[in-house]
């Protein structure tokens, strides 16, 4: 651990303010780029940071903000992005000594990944990678990725950090009325960068720190990782031409405490800020103690860009759509061959119309090019759906496109228990922050027995475990086989669930149709399993939402196992009360105003 | 243990053989009684027994066939019933004295109990119990029951003789084409008389020995207790205004051996054998040891007097109706107000359309008398229908009314864990051969906790136990509570089976609609949770056969809890095979030509 992390874990640290206006003030002419002005001003630059330092802060940033490939192309300068970064790094580090700590800033590329934007995950991973390892080279402490507005982009640049240092890296998104600019709650946030591995998250520049009271609240409830927030001084308005920041020292300073007992790490202060907020900041701490929350463990959580959903014991059972899969369909697979993305879109649409809170995404047809279509399937269903996707896909190079676009916490199906499938599934889910689907299967196949199965489930969960994957992301799929060939092998798989509950304390999912394979009437089959699973425990299943009577017994196995306290689920499905529905966030429809950063 | 039961248990016995044509050739006068001519000429009787027991009999009939007030009342000699049959059985008993056992013979009234004839219950063992408490004044080692072509007429002697004596008790009918003249099978009788404490079941007159081998042989998959078998030598030939009967002697015999291997423990003669008869099977014999099935264990077995049903692990899970019950059916109400038997006749033959193998009766209306209707219920459904019947009350006056109209082996719905239902329903369950359902609820109520349900379940197979009530002639119900008010309870019911299933081994029942009182889409909880219970290991349930899907749930968990191999009742339900269904016995219709006894 480093020392960063470990001085946050019992210390609540105070951060600095804002660049921009103390750089204009000591004399950065308007409409020039602060990085690009650094190299001839560097006792300017430490200037401002001593006078930080001074106020109190302990957390200095960087002056490279935009000191990335993309930004400082519009100044002709992207090839200086390796030279300015160390540069800022080492400044800032001279003035910090053994004070402070040195947070290498990274801000956005100012445009968003495809399919929203033009950028492409690798073209950005690049740009990011190219600056956090300058960053890393100049001495900073630890990777600060601020002011994101887009969870897609955000990911790219915590991917890179991860991938090319070895420091700690915090990342925090911008917010406006609670949510990014495209779409994203900060419990979305905190679980898809957690999954990613952020070491810190939290939410900067925003509208101040009123409306972040309730943002670090939802954060805090989300995750039991660091906090950070630093807010503007007040809301951004325009008065003669100029962006003004109103909030007094004394004010910003009001929100010191209750941001610490909301559980925030590292609290700072962004556009607008100056050292007399800090200092008076600095002084409105009753206790440097972290509030910590008290100890939780999460259920497995997936995400789309704009929703989390739910799998585990307490949670409701969560309905899988299963019906685009080629596999079976032939309009399916004539629609992955036409890429005839509106037809597929309006699969998945009439699946989450019917129930679905999850949909799986198979894109195997024979001679079609399954890396290319899985990206190209992700990038439109996540931006046409807000549920979050299960990619399902065995082969670590189409699976890897796949993740790369998909913007939130996807579920991999599947990992098995084979050595093959283990060694090139796994760090694939660790790198992209996906929970994973792991089959009781391995090199001799499904085994009969509940207990031999379990024996794989165990294998597959310790062995998740040692590539670092949380327990929770780590989902058991006890598999079914049709009931036509051998009738009572299905309560095997029941007998299996429930061991895997109670033994490993894993959420399970399972793919249940294959259990009426070759038999009439398989809605029968289909639902019957399913409540039979389901009284076994099982958390999730992968099954055909258009039937109805899947998704009515989904409802009545939740109520009846003690998932839907007081019926409310129950009663929404059974048409009693009208259903509480999160309404849409278009993304880019709404919160149209981005809190640019405007330092 | 009486010494002719422990003789059987070891050695095959030969019976003796008719005893009219005999009596005939001495000097009976036709168209006489043979029991009131017999006071007279005591030394012709005991030369026909001598003439037996020479020839090798070790069971010599009393000459008592028609020695009931019933039968006598013909001869206006119905006072002299007791004098007759002490006299039988001490003729018979002089003869026999150490070297053979002494059958007292009861033969059949001639007159069917209500609804079919026109006798009582009451009237029927007050007649029977007459008669046999004379045989066993008179010196009978056992009661044989002979010739019964009515399964209710012959349970009723069978009542009596087992409550007015302490005498093992043997019961045979006599079959056509493998029924007998109302309907009833080897299977069912061997069920419904076991139930109610025979010692010895079998078949005897018929139509000769070779299609009793089909009979006994049924009888011997049916049941554990021993067989008997006496064939007539012969069908039954009218020849020029005469019976007669033409198997030889030495054709008679090769069926000895036959009937041995079947598992027959008495074998012996009827209509038109002789002395000669007996001479040669006795030397047919190539074994004396008797041939006794492998040891089994029954399932649990309800019957009407046409069709046995079962309930257990290995069976089909039972679909019994709820909806012939008055309490929350407000016709159901006005039907038994009106006794309107063609509405409810109409309402449970519906259910059996709809697949229900048993229903449930319930007259329990406010005001009315329900010992009476109960009664009444019980004669016009069986009537009726062919399925069996659950009787629920839980008073025991009234349930002993139906308990002695119903002619098969009903089930009793129910006792529970409280000393006043134990002791007050266990011993009717007992004497009426009935299985009961044991309710796990005691003075304290139901119990929350499905250990504590166990405890109950566990108390009422002991107390069953107790009385002589053999353990899979009890059947828990674990009960269930609405999930309006509470959830999750429902699964400490879906616990509780599963622990009597594996800690009793008993088998289990279960209202199921309950469930979902108060709450909508009652069809989809009703179902959710049945086939949890079945996954639990539920045998049997009381449900709404109309709701078409509980049937679809039922024929699905059976299949997938491999109960059903092959698939062939889920194929059938599902509509994808024409089901094999046992012709529908009128009684009365078929098999229109009893084989009288006409000695
Ligand atoms: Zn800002
Ligand atoms: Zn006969
Ligand atoms: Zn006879």
């Amino acid at each position: 651990m480093s020392n960063f992390i470990r001085t946050l874990k019992t210390k609540v640290l105070l951060g600095d303010g804002a660049m921009g206006t103390m750089l204009a003030a000591l004399g950065l002419p308007p409409g020039q780029s602060p990085e690009l002005w650094m190299p001839e001003h560097p006792e300017t630059i430490k200037k401002i940071h001593q006078a930080y330092l001074e106020a109190g802060s302990e957390v200095i940033q960087t002056n490279t903000f935009g000191a990335n490939a993309i930004k400082l192309k519009e100044y002709h300068a992207s090839s200086l992005v390796r030279e300015i970064n160390i540069k800022a790094a080492k400044l800032a580090k001279e003035v910090a000594g053994t004070k402070a700590f040195v947070a290498g800033i990274v801000g956005p590329s100012g445009h968003f990944p495809a399919p929203l934007g033009d950028i492409s995950w690798t073209e950005l991973v690049e740009v990011f990678a190219e600056q956090v390892q300058a960053l890393a080279e100049g001495g900073a402490d630890f990777i600060f990725l601020e002011t994101f507005s887009d969870l897609g982009e955000a990911r790219a640049a915590l991917y890179a950090a991860k991938q090319y240092t070895s420091l700690p890296v915090a990342c925090s998104l911008t917010y406006t009325k609670g949510r990014t600019l495209t779409g994203t709650t900060p419990e979305v946030a905190a679980v898809v960068l957690e999954a990613m591995g952020a070491d810190l998250v939290g939410a900067n520049c925003s509208t101040g720190p009123e409306e972040l009271l309730e943002v670090m609240a939802a954060y805090r409830k989300a995750t039991n990782l660091p906090l950070l927030v630093e807010p503007n001084a007040g809301m951004p308005e325009f008065i003669a031409g100029k962006t003004v920041y109103k909030l007094s020292p004394e004010i910003m300073a009001r929100y010191v405490e209750p941001f610490r007992q909301l559980g925030v790490n590292l609290i700072g202060a962004c556009c607008g800020s100056t050292p007399e907020h800090i200092k008076a900041m600095s002084q409105a701490f009753v206790s440097r103690e972290p509030v910590w929350p008290s100890p939780r463990t999460f259920p497995t959580r997936l995400a789309s860009r704009t929703q989390v959903v739910s799998l585990g014991t307490s949670e409701l059972p969560l309905m899988i759509g299963e019906r685009i899969n080629p596999t079976a369909r032939k309009t399916i697979a004539e629609a992955f061959r036409q890429e005839n993305w509106p037809l597929l879109n309006e699969e998945a649409r009439n699946q989450v119309k019917a129930g679905a809170l999850a949909l799986d995404l198979n894109v195997g047809v024979p001679g079609l090019d399954e890396g290319h279509l899985l990206a190209q399937g992700v990038q439109h269903l996540q931006l046409a759906l807000d549920v979050p996707l299960v990619l399902d896909c065995t082969r670590p190079e189409a699976l890897e496109k796949g993740l790369q676009e998909y913007q939130g916490k996807a579920l991999i199906n599947s990992v098995n228990g084979e050595e093959g499938s283990l060694n090139s599934i796994l760090p694939l889910a660790r790198k992209y922050g996906a929970a994973v689907i792991g089959l009781t299967l391995d090199e001799r196949g499904i085994p009969e027995k509940a207990e031999e199965r379990l024996a794989i489930a165990e294998k597959i969960v310790r062995r998740a475990q040692e590539y670092d994957i949380a327990k929770e992301d780590v989902v058991i799929d006890c598999l079914v086989l049709t009931a036509a060939t051998s009738p009572g092998i299905a309560m095997e798989t029941v007998r299996a669930i429930q061991l895997v509950k109670e033994r490993l304390g894993v959420s399970t999912v399972l793919g249940v149709s294959n259990v009426s394979h070759g038999l009439p009437q398989r809605s029968w089959l289909n639902s019957t399993f399913l409540a039979l699973a389901l009284g076994a425990g099982l958390d999730g299943a992968i099954v055909n939402p258009l039937d109805t009577r899947v998704g009515e017994t989904v409802a009545s196995a939740a109520l009846l196992t003690g998932r839907d306290p007081g019926a409310q689920n129950y009663l929404v499905r059974s048409g009693k009360t009208a259903p509480i529905v999160e309404e849409r966030k278009d993304p880019g429809s709404t919160n149209k105003e981005p809190s640019l950063e405007t330092l």
